[in-house]
């Protein structure tokens, strides 16, 4: 995939040129500035990726709603950006937040809140770090 | 998106359920399991799932290739998964890496070397972590 030049531009450039899927969209990763779990996988369309990095706060798409989406602004859980990386394909971003309560709609800190262990030839799932911080019926009154 | 019940099995169960995407694929991010660094963003179909839980090697599945693939197996710079979480709606997992070398192809520990920052009212780029840890030509022949 490399250019003429021998140097992929995309791969070790210094231009944020994101990779967009057919959707127009990125994946994006975040973290917890302080602990590094894993609180959330989300996308980004072009307008989310330059509003985050513009504005410090984190912005998403949602492809439920169709929408472009200001992470907190029903729930009031904000993510505050402390650094953004990209990946070798600019397919993907990581964002390292301060997290404001809960990342997941269940009222959980992280999303990852059930662990994955192989189990007669299958799987099976625990729960690790599942409390709730809120109850999400009133703060996304569903 | 509750059933009828008002619990969504799919969130609060403990039966592994992966929600595939229209390719068959769920997002996986792993990330180093001594340092919480994102190594890489890739993905898995039915089959490297399995496999990854079964045997404890991360395996996923290469869109850009069409093919499963064992990490490491052409490198040699494999991931023994110490952890594995899923999601709340079971379309993304994360694991938690004893990673062999570098997890990317340009030979860096993660695919994360650089930074992304607001200038001009655009961003920029900026290398961070970005050591090869081996001449990426001798150990992929491309």
């Amino acid at each position: 995939m490399s250019a003429s030049s021998g140097i992929d531009e995309r791969e070790e450039g210094l231009i944020l040129q994101p990779k967009f899927d057919a959707s127009g969209l990125v994946t994006c990763v975040a973290t917890d500035a302080a602990t590094g779990e894993v609180l959330m996988v989300a996308h980004m369309n072009d307008a989310a990726l330059r509003k985050t990095i513009a504005s410090g706060e984190a912005w998403y798409f949602s492809r439920s709603r169709n929408a472009l989406w200001r992470k907190g602004e029903t729930s009031g859980q904000t993510q505050r950006v402390v650094e953004m990386r990209v990946d070798c394909d600019q397919d993907a971003v990581w964002i390292r937040v301060e997290q404001q309560g809960a990342a997941c709609h269940t009222a959980r800190k992280s999303c990852f809140y059930r662990k994955v262990e192989a189990s007669d030839g299958g799987a099976k799932l625990s729960f690790v770090g599942a409390e709730r911080l809120f109850d999400p019926k009133t703060v996304y009154r569903k």
